[in-house]
Order: C-alpha cells, then sequence, then structure tokens
C-alpha cells in the first residue's frame, strides 16, 4: 500500500446517484478505488463519503484532479478535502509539564504509526525542553499569563506558519485557546482527561473521584471556541474502584489519554474523519 | 455454601487494632469467617469492613448478636448493619412502561440468581401489569400525576409496609420520587440510561447522540433526594459508531441497564455495598 | 425506514471499476443507495460489499432483480446473494434444557428488535416446552442418544423443510450436528460459551477457571463440519477474578452468551455478515 | 503512605481464627494495619491473605519480623513472604529487538509508576543498547543460537547475580528460557501477545488472523517450565474487525502488551500477587 494514494472526503445533501457519480469520476479516469466507505444521516439528509484511490495510472494529474472534481461537486453542493498519501501533514505539539502524551506520540512517531512530521513543539514552560532536543525537534518556549495571552498566541501563530504546521495537538496543554486562535487556525485536536461530556473544564479526575464514578474515562476531540464542547473524535474507559485514590485515577488516566490522542490523531492524519455540525464521522 | 452466615457491614474512624478487635470478636465466640475485607479511606480517615462467618457453630444467638456487637461498636463509634443470609430480603419493582429491566430481573430471579422474594410491582401505568401476573405477582396501578403525587407516594408506602418490602428497584420507574419519599423510604435503587454524572436528567440517549458521544453508559444508583447524585453502585459502557442512530442508542441502552441494574441488585442483596457519604465501598 | 429495500451482498476477485459498475446498476436504474459499503482483502484479492437500495421507484421490479444483476455478476466472476426487507426469515431454535438464551432472543423477538417469524422450538429435552407454548410458537420434542442420532436428524431437517425455515439458531444446544446435517442445512449460527480458539470444546468455564484466566468470553459462529471452527461472526468479553468461582464463571457466561448470540443473529438477519473462506466480513 | 511499611502474603490451610491469630500479631505488637485482604479458596481448603501496616510505632525490629511470624505461622503450615516497602527491588529486563514495551517500562520507571531500581538489561541483539544508555543502564549483549543457549543462560544467571537481581521481566524476549534457569532463577516475568490460552506459542496476530476473530489480547504470566503455561497475573482485550490486517493487529497489540505488562509488574512489586498452584490471587 506505498504507492501514493488520493483521498476525497465529501458531504453533500442526499440525493440518488451519488455513489455512482463519485465511483464514475474515478473509474472513468481509471482510477482503482482501494476504499470507499459511506455514511448517510437522515435526519440531517446528508450524505458523507470517504472515497480513496491509487494516484498510479490515473488520467488525471496531481494538479488537474481538484478542479476536475469541483465541477462535479459544484451543481451537489458537495463541501470536499482532497489529500495525497505522499504529501506528509506537519504537527506541532503544544505541551505544558506532563510529558506522558507528548512522549507516547513522539515514540509512535519513530515508530512510524503516526505518518507526519514533526518539527515544532510549543510549550508555556521550559521543563519538556530535553524531550524536543533528544528528538531533535524544535522547542519554543511560550509564556502565557493573564495579560500576555494574545500577544503570545500571536507569536504561536507566527511559528505555525513559519513551520508550515498543518495541524496542532494539544498534548496535555494546559491553556485555553483563544477563540480568536482556533479563527485563525482551526485545525486543532485536543485530549480531554475525562468520559466528555462528563467533568467538562478543571480537574476532571478530582471530581470524578468525589462523585465515586466506577469509570473513568478520555476524550479526543476537535479544539472549538466552546470549551470542551467540540465535535469528539474517540473516547475509552477504564473500569476504577473504591480503592483508587485521585492519584489512582490520574495514574490510569494517564494510559487512557495516551492511547486515546494517538488513535485520534492516527485518524485525522489518515483522513478518516469528516466533521458535520459537531459531529464526527470516523472511516475506519 | 448454604448453610446461614452472618454479615457484618461497618465503618468507623480509623484506629489500631480495628481487625483484631471485630476478628477477636467472631473468633472469640468460635465463629468461622468465609469472607473479610476491609478499605480504609485515608483522606476521610474511615475504617471500612465487611466480615461474613457462619452461624452454625457460633456462640452467639442470632437475638444475642446485635446487643453483643454494640458493646464493642460504640467505643469506636462504629455505624453497622448486620445480616443473616436466611433472612430472605422482600423487593418491589417499580415500573412504568418499559419491560426490558423488570422481565431481566424476574429471569434472573426465577433462575435464582437474586436471592430474594418479589410480592409486589408498582407501576403508573398498566402496560405490565399481564407480565406481573405472569409472574404470579401482586401489581398495583398507582397512576401519578402533577396533582396527586403527594397522596399516591402515601398509598405507595403504605403497599411497601403492608408488604414489608426492604429493598425498592426502579426498573425503569419514569417518574421522580419525592424527597420525601426517600425519607420515609431511603432504601431505594434506580438505573439510569447514562453515564452519569454525563447526561443526568431526561432524554439522556438524545443528548448522547447530539453530543456525538462514541461510548454510552449507565448507572446503577441508590436514590437521594438529589436526583441523579445519588452514590453510584455500578455503571459500564457500550461503543457506539456514527452509524448509531437515536433508535440503535436506545436499543444499545436497554443491554447495558439491564445488566448494570442487575449486578448493582446483586449486590446490594448480598450486603456487598457500604455507602459511605455520595461514595459507595464495593466488596467484591 | 419501513419501506421495502433491496440488499445485495457481493463478493468478487478485485478489480477496477467494481464500485462504478454495481452503483451505476442501482442508479442507471433510478434506485435510491441507502447503505453500501466494501471492503478489499488485498491479501485475498477479493473485493466484497454491501449495497442496499430502495424499492419503491426502482425500475426492475423484484422478480427482474435477481437476472439483470446476474448478467453483471458474471464476467465478474461475483458470488452473490439477493434479500429483499419485507420476505421476513423464518428461524428455528435448538434448545437443549438452559433457558437464558432461549428467553433472551423471545424477548427480543417481541421486542421487535430481531425481525423474524419464529415458528419453531426444537429440543432434546422437553424442560423447555412451557416457554414455547406461553411464546406461542410450536415446540418439537426430538431426543437424541448414541443410536439414532441419523434418524433424528433426518425429523429435524423435514421440519426444518416444512415449516420453510431460513436459519438454525443453536441457542444452548448441547448437542454436535453431524457434518451431514450442515451440508444439507447450512445457514446455522452457534453460541459458544467461551472466547474461542480458547477452550474449545466441551466444559469452558471450568477449564477457564483452571487455567486462572482473568477475563472471560463467548462466541457466535456459523456452524461448520469442524466443531467450534466456523467463521465468528461475534465476541465479548467479560473481566473475571480469583474470587469468581466456576458458578460465578457461568453466571457472568450466561449474560455474555446472550447479547453476543443476539448479536450475531440481529446481524444475519440484517444481512450485515459476508462469509469468505473461514472469516466474516460484518459490515456494521 | 511514604513511611516503611511490612507486607505478608500468607497461605495456609483453611482453618478457624486465622484473621485472629494475623491480625492479633501485629495489633499485639502495636502495628497499624493500613491494607488487609484475604480469600478463601473453598475447593482448595486454602487461606490466602495480604496484611501490610506500618513499621513505624511496631514493637518487633525490621530483623525481629520474620522470626516471630515463623513461630506463628508454623502450626498453621503457613507458606509466607515478608516484604518491606523501604528495600527497593532490583529488575533485570530481558529484549529482543521490540522497542514498545521497554521503552513503555522505562518511561514509568522514570514517572516513578514502577517503583524498583532496574540496573540491567539483557538482549540477544544490539539493537535497543542506545536505549539503555539514554536510560544509564548497563546493557548485556549475550547472543542465543540453536548451540550456546545452556552457557549463555548461565552467562545472564550470573550478571542476575552480580547485580542482585530480584525480578526478570522479559520485556519482549524472543527466546525461550530452559527449565534450568526457571529452576534457578524462578522469579521472570513474560508478556504473551495473545489471549492465553489462544493462541500460545508462536506468531500469535498472524494465526488470531487467520481465525479471523473479533476480540485480540496480551497475558502477563510468570514464567514456568512449560511454555505460556504459567500463571496469569493479567490479561487485557481489544476490538479488531475485518478492516485490520496483520500489521494492525500487531499495532494495536503492541497498546496492549505495554499496559498489561506494566500492570503485573506493578502489581508483583507491589507484592500484590499470590500464586498458589497455577492461578494466582491479585489482592488490587
Amino acid at each position: 500500500m506505498n504507492k501514493p494514494t488520493v483521498t476525497l472526503l465529501i458531504s453533500c445533501p442526499d440525493q440518488k446517484g451519488l455513489v455512482a457519480t463519485f465511483a464514475n469520476f474515478i473509474y472513468g479516469n481509471e482510477g482503482n478505488i482501494i476504499h470507499a466507505d459511506q455514511h448517510t444521516d437522515f435526519e440531517a439528509g446528508l450524505f458523507l463519503t470517504r472515497i480513496e484511490w491509487q494516484l498510479d495510472g490515473f488520467n488525471l494529474t496531481r494538479d488537474m484532479i481538484p478542479s476536475a472534481f469541483a465541477a462535479i461537486a459544484k451543481p451537489m453542493q458537495a463541501v470536499w478535502q482532497i489529500h495525497f498519501s505522499d504529501t506528509i501533514p506537519r504537527l506541532a505539539l503544544f505541551v505544558t509539564k506532563q510529558d506522558h502524551c507528548l512522549l507516547d506520540l513522539l515514540w509512535r512517531w519513530q515508530a512510524k504509526e503516526i505518518h507526519a512530521d514533526i518539527p515544532l513543539i510549543i510549550s508555556n514552560h521550559t521543563k519538556l525542553q530535553a524531550i524536543a532536543e533528544q528528538f531533535g525537534i524544535e522547542f519554543a518556549h511560550i509564556n502565557i499569563d493573564k495579560n500576555n495571552k494574545i500577544q503570545q498566541e500571536a507569536r504561536q501563530l507566527e511559528l505555525l506558519k513559519q513551520y508550515r504546521i498543518d495541524l496542532v495537538v494539544l498534548a496535555k496543554y494546559m491553556q485555553i485557546l483563544t477563540p480568536e486562535f482556533i479563527t485563525q487556525f482551526p485545525n486543532v485536536i485536543n485530549i480531554h482527561h475525562s468520559f466528555l461530556p462528563a467533568f467538562a473544564g478543571a480537574k476532571p479526575y478530582h471530581r470524578a473521584y468525589e462523585r465515586g464514578v466506577k469509570i473513568i474515562g478520555a476524550t479526543a476531540h476537535y479544539v472549538t471556541a466552546d470549551l470542551d464542547q467540540g465535535p469528539i473524535i474517540e473516547q475509552d474507559v477504564s473500569r476504577v474502584s473504591h480503592r483508587d485514590t485521585v492519584a489512582d485515577l490520574i495514574r490510569k488516566g494517564k494510559d487512557l489519554e495516551k492511547v486515546v490522542l494517538a488513535r485520534a490523531v492516527r485518524l485525522h492524519l489518515r483522513n478518516r474523519v469528516l466533521v458535520y455540525g459537531n459531529r464526527t464521522v470516523v472511516f475506519e
């Protein structure tokens, strides 16, 4: 599967002939589909699909595909994205002091589980600088306080531009991004250390302990202007008992946070996630 | 294990010698402990324990045990309950129109998974009357509307008294019990069709669908005056995807509700649950 | 979604243009696809797909569809099945003495979770006859011993024919069907009370206990001539501990068996399962 | 909880008064029990317990405890171990070429989730030497082939002695230890990449793929002379589908292997695991 492929992610109002139209566009140009999946949300009247085909042997060149498909998509009022598998996405990781998600993502990156470049780590502390150096990644220390957030976010955005970043991953970044940041750079995945919508906001493990829950969770979601309210990509849970202290919940939660965030990042990078409204379709 | 046993559930301020004191009380009277488990909540400074021993061969008669133990418990400021395994607890099931939890509990009762008598089913509708009849259980139809709740709860309480009920199980009872009811009859287990504290209140599956969660849950808890806020006994979850409609969530949720409620009822009836504050210790 | 639909399940050697060809067949005849999913097994060189579309407005009548599609399928060496959603499949349940899977399936049937007719229950004992009567289903007692299996299976097959049965569900049927039976009636789903391939054969819970496993499971699979070796449709697991006796494993296992079997039957009846080799594709 | 504690792990024939006897030994010497848990295996007629108390204020010195307890244990035919929480156990990690379990354990060690010293890594390859160096751990390359296993195991045992190793963790060590090795050094934990007893032996993911299972697992167990047959400490599972290739199973399996092995090692190091026969009691 190492030959380059093209992936289309499409959402459009449901109507007859959509599968045929899209398949004909690809087959008519000699494309070989290797993955196609679709979902119809009947309530929303929406058709959502992901189609992936091999670039080799396709009649249209890479440059021609977007405009050729745009002609087909327009009458259908389709919203779409196109991705080429040999265009390596570029990630920036935002962290604070906790290293578990950062290290986990970097190991998976090294183990080639995460197909991306990671040229930049941004942190509001210096604690994790040594890890960045060990992996040969640029580390930008941008401290945030009550008074400087707007200027510092401007610096962050400048760096994202400079490093041509496609996706920001908040790998335990203990700051809230302003709506303005999200408007300018909307491609952000966060890991929240609870089973959302339970325990949104601060100190979820302490509150889970106080509530006496028997199961804890973690949630990876796209970041929107509403804190902890963005579209959920992935969640997972772990059983706990009365024997678990807050410290135990935190420790067990770390294992959840790592795998849930890594799965979400991997799904996003493989163009498996389609957002519509505040929901995601995950084409696994 | 069918010989009668005595079970003590004790909570008291943590102090040296508690295990020895309680064990000596039993061993000193020739008791054979078959299960003992304890938990210390260091934050709360509380020692919580469950001890079960065989009645046969014990030096104290059934009648003497409570007063004998009270003498030991008092200086320790212990709160305690005593249960004899051959005293069969009596259950009342409260239902509305949905039958899945009711049928599930009755089947487990018939299969002897639930060790109790079930002499009474109370419902605010008549729909499930035939099931009560099929299992030979008295069915009381007590309709509830805006204006009659207080009188009707009085009738319910009267029936609980008349049938000498020990535990009420809300097996999809779509009415909120008043704080007054709970004050008079505090032994009530409810099944809530969400992973509390997420989606407390009405229509949790609709709200879970709208939020786009990837996992749904169910929660069995003791009922307190605060709606959906009582001590949690058991929770479980099930994975869902974008392909699941609200109807699918409801269907999948039913399977969760059944097993979570049944487990909670069984744990309670086997005297495995100790409530302290708003938390439970489950001695499994 | 209650209007009749047509579902095609197709497997054929992978080649260019398959999605387009199948979609064009439907769209060219004015069909409205409501579900389409495909999977390519690159190792096996196989393309597998499920397509469902609305019969209303389709240009071809019900009778014409098979031959029309056969003309398309032939050059592609496709193996295919066609199903109409308003043709209600007919089930026979085979049981012995345990009632939990039987009752569970019958309740789901009553609750319309299982979209089928269930005209026949066959058992090698009489213990569950009353349940059949309660649900108004014909109960055939066909005892099996060492010497009469072949004749008795002939009687079973005769009944399946007489009742026009489409699917046999072994809902804790404690007899092994002969390869001859399977040859004559290959559509059989079994529930095995272990996480196959662990503990194939008899007494899996006893053996799980002896092995000291920390998790038990259940497996629903199609029955083939090789005992417990058929294609797996669904599996699930449950955590156990040293505190669980064999009786506890059996009790916990029952809950697994019920849901795993019910899910498998439901997937089959909704034509979501495609078998190839000894594997299944489950189009969920 | 950072003050030193004493932990007793005891198994003995079940008899009256065991809880009282052990509790009195501790309380009689002014010990403050902070954790006590017991289990009776009625079938085996065995009583198994774990008791932990604070050393501060205990009347017996560290040196006196074993002989004092031996006098109590002897008439009860008890088998027992004693552990002091401030005696840091020493681990050796055996690895081959895969780094995921090694890195995971070392990260947890650095994060103080694993309370031990790790002075030694032994490998039959040199590939992971750089990781050992990065963490400042001695790396011994001891290659194994058909002809040299006995001599090389002698070298390994020599190193274990020299480094005063208490526990060997096979963190993806792709060699089978001889029964002779186990006889001389019986404290060995292995991670097997399947849900044992399913897929014991080589290439479990390939065989899981061929069998078409819907769930994969991992198992951490003590190593005995019988390959993959030792007492199970911990297992966990992960759902897979027809879309998962062997490579996907291997990738998903890595996440299981890491957490299952880490949990088992942590349980062992906290003296939570008691082996009897081929089973474990896990006092969580």
